[in-house]
């Protein structure tokens, strides 16, 4: 379809009716090269898309319930639930569109590693590339089905690549904070308002999901083993992810040498990255810097005297740790600019 | 200056460092046509822009503290706090910059009502445009000075119109909850995180300065009289306006018909706006719906067996109650489209 | 039983698992005259109290599946929900205890108001004692079945009670905001957390069952019309009603003798209450001063220029509004000093 | 004094306006022992004490600025900011009152430490003991000048004293959440409600005094090293506390069985604690748990492939992390049953 001259690249949404189906339509609403041309949902099935996601007003876009065979677009991005995606994959995959996969069941390079930590059967394992544009840019760029990462593991895996790949330390310790828009659309006690507000609560303190996935991405450049435990605040959209790691061969005085030095390696190696932004020495990242946006921030650099070295990550979890992150992978098979559509500023206050 | 063949209107922020300086930053940083070419700050003279507003990265943005008639630039907002704006507004004018004021010095006809509510003397009279486009397009469009309206004005005058208009009402009690960020940058107890969070908090109950602001607008069409209560809920962003009236000549037999009636003059006022939304019957606004965006919506139509209509609009206090309805303003005045660079939706969850 | 030579009133709490129940756990387990015998759920049968309601650890007591005939004490709270009540209230009052309903079953002298506003039809409709102290004491005192009273009704009554009894005025705008544990501890899309925080919503707004209730207390007085609509707001305790009246004969230049006046009424007629606490001139009730306590603040007296009277009040919709008021009556229906176990502060911030 | 024919202890506050003041009043009110016969305040002297805590009505204190010469009572609670406190300790000291600072002033052995952290001159160095009662219970039943511990430490402390005694790990990470009421009634930017309300702020990331104040206590059983790391996480009150350390000679194949013996060790070593409670394997320590109580819950013991072990505490950072620790420590000294006027359960929800 052309608009105003553009061919636009035409996209369908499987299962459009939760947060991060949400947060693909208003991105891609105003998308300049790409138009969503479907939006299925099975509860919603003739619904308006305004009745669902009341922000978005007058888009004509109505939910449909329609066979994942017969979307007809050129890419598709499936917001299902794991177990749900691997059942449709393959078969859009046939009719020849590229899919951006947002749940958890192509992320693994291990089936095993999956059934473990799933507890499901894989019953339809295909090569996917892993959706981190800032690790697998060029895989990315000729893949045909992407697995898009998980929110936790975007935040953790950008805050420690460079301590894996030079090897700095043995262990990191991965304390995160997530807004609870992460647990999604369905309501549940834990996500209940009165039960959340004014709380924190630890869950899956060492069985997470998202664990596995940092330890597979982090794991692929050195022996660095991550033991991860995230928290639940009362906070709609956000990951901060506080690293601890214990700096090996560490000599208190020089302490102030190799936070200069690992400043720079974490410079150095986000240099040219559109969405990774490395702060000034003596800056933390906050959540409400990102929110809304695309970016993740990364600082807090600090050592303490008994060599521990503490990094600290923030992103939106809907956006760079869910959607953003998909239409920048999106953007890449594409061969658009990596920023379009996408390159807002977060929303603070 | 031009941008990629683009002739920019050039911009400048007097008072950029506060919550409405930093909307102005974000949404202008993305403007195809206007460009931020000085930001004034005298507490932050010389500081980066990403110090102050760590969102905004990457802008190359300082600020100055630079003299109102030497800011060279086609037009001017000027974020100022009431009682500063009436001391630089007329300079600024005298260089041939147009000037949009986001204080409250410019909003009142009557200069007495102004001194008497803002307990100020006004040293600096001048006329202006009352910049609430959905009334006041065509003088915005030829006017030099604007006067940004009020964020409670914004919601309650869009809520109430039609019914001032149609002449339906005697008098409208408009019950207003505004989310703290209404209160600017400035840290005060009433605004202190223990305080304010799970809480809600009634003040100025029949003295705040919006009320008369609303009462200039609605009470032009009828003789109609305005009630205005606020109260500051645990919301960083939003006004929700639940205004309450008792309609003339009320027979509860015909409740249903008075209400299509109603929706209908509401749906025929607001028709060609872009950033008024008339919601479905049945439908409520919420303050998620229009985070981060520049509309209104207005809906929750209901009249009960006392005779009492109920109206009830959402924006977004520091976009279309106060920012993003300046680069509106803007727009009408340079001419461009109404909706660029404010078209975004609103951010939700 | 005795405890310590005190002989215990012996209390059965029927649905104990919600917040209603949690909170007559929490009181009872420190009242110095009551001892909670008996705890029931179905869906936690042998459950022990702690893993459903962590703060109250060993208290010993386990939730059982028991019938209504067979609970054996001197008095019962039924925290069930409407409709459910009704179906085992005669049952108890059978087996000779007295009963404290917690539901809506039994709060209307009109059954037919209860059958159009709950939309269910009464099976066993007897007569009870609307347990509103301020207003039915000597006949709690006397009952042997109280309606405890709807939370938004506790409120808003309290607040506009004068106004009634003395005929200041004729329509009565009640604007009411809520926190989210009004709406019980059942997850629903409304309740959860990255859809109502940062987020106001208002709901049922001319047809909310509360209303009616209302206009029953008030209505019995004087010919007041009540005219009413509850907000949720992101808050998780508390309740803050705004009342909007037009006084009749107002005459502008008797604003300040009417409002000393009114105030005067207020304190008058509360001046023997051990739980309500009529606030000086200037102040305005907040929900942090109540939460967690027995107490109502009413406040926020001023009258403006339309004759428009605010009148505010503040309470916890858990205990004022449901079971430390529960409790209030059990005091007075087994002779206890008022304000035993509920005289706690309320919790600020 | 004798009230009901019980002598009271009489109490003063000194510092009264704050937030740990005023709990110290929510509770002292209903203590059956102990009694405020005077309150302190330079900035609100001869101000009713309800003009400033709205929750506390009706309690006849009023604020004096009066010397702390003059206090003439039997114990003095020192709420003031560090700094201040060693300016009047010594003296109150004198007058033979006992004494609770609740500043930092008083909780370090070694001055220099002190010093260092603080950035002050020690003026008065006295000898206190430190107000723990889990590890001073017998010091502090003796002693006249109690340090009251800091908020972190106390939940830290606990959360990690059997591992220091027992020598079962070398190195501890404690990644600490606090709800924003640990920063104070001083409003700040960083405590502004549309800077930290949906948001999480990780500060003085190596660099809190309360690091050094855990280290002393934790090293005192053993040469185990701490790292210590804050987060504000929009909560009004509580700190949940998550520890990390790896312990020494694991083997991955005995997990259930070393998780087993560490939860025993727990259990034994807070047996007879009356206010630390060690949940059942399986279970999470939530702030909503303990909120407004004196409890501290720990639990989360988990271990993961690594040999990390977590465990996590929760408090009230207000109650048991400061003014109900110094009623606890008040009830110790002057022979009181422990739990006296603080064993009031947690608030949830």
């Amino acid at each position: 379809m052309f608009i105003k001259g553009v061919q636009m690249t035409e996209i369908a949404i499987v299962g459009g009716s939760g947060y991060t189906g949400g947060e693909l339509i208003r991105l891609l609403q105003k998308h300049p090269k790409a138009e969503i041309k479907r939006i299925t949902s099975r509860q919603f099935n003739q619904t308006p898309v305004d009745k669902v996601h009341p922000h978005i007003r007058e888009s004509n876009l109505v939910f449909e319930d329609i066979s994942p065979r017969n979307l007809d677009v050129d890419l598709v991005f499936t917001a299902t639930p794991h177990g749900a995606s691997m059942k449709i994959v393959p078969e859009i995959l046939e009719t020849g569109s590229k899919v951006i996969d947002l749940s958890g069941d192509y992320r693994f390079n291990d089936i095993a590693t999956y059934e473990k930590w799933y507890d499901i059967k894989h019953t339809s394992p295909i090569e996917a590339v892993y959706g981190l544009p800032e690790i697998h840019r060029q895989k990315i760029k000729k893949g045909n089905l992407i697995a898009n990462p998980g929110c936790f593991p975007t935040g953790a895996i950008l805050a420690n690549l460079p301590l894996s790949k030079e090897e700095l330390v043995e262990n990191i310790i991965v304390d995160s904070k997530t807004g609870v828009s992460g647990g999604g659309v369905n309501p549940a006690p834990v996500f209940h308002y009165p039960n959340c507000a004014d709380n924190v609560v630890a869950y899956n303190i060492v069985s997470h999901r998202h664990g596995p996935e940092i330890q597979q991405e982090l794991g692929s450049f050195s022996n660095v083993k991550v033991s991860f435990t995230p928290h639940l605040v009362p906070v709609i959209r956000g990951i901060l992810t506080t690293s601890h790691s214990f700096l090996k061969n560490f000599d208190k005085n020089d302490k102030n040498i190799i936070k200069e030095e690992i400043i720079n390696i974490y410079k150095k190696q986000y240099t040219n990255e559109p969405f990774v932004k490395i702060l000034d020495d003596g800056e933390i990242p906050t959540l409400n810097s990102v929110r809304g946006s695309n970016f993740a921030h990364i600082g807090g650099f600090e050592i303490d005297d008994n060599g521990r070295l503490i990094v600290i990550s923030a992103i939106d979890n809907l956006v760079k740790g869910a959607s953003g992150q998909a239409i920048h992978n999106m953007n890449l098979m594409c061969g658009f600019k990596e920023e379009t559509g996408i390159d807002s500023y977060g929303m603070r206050p």
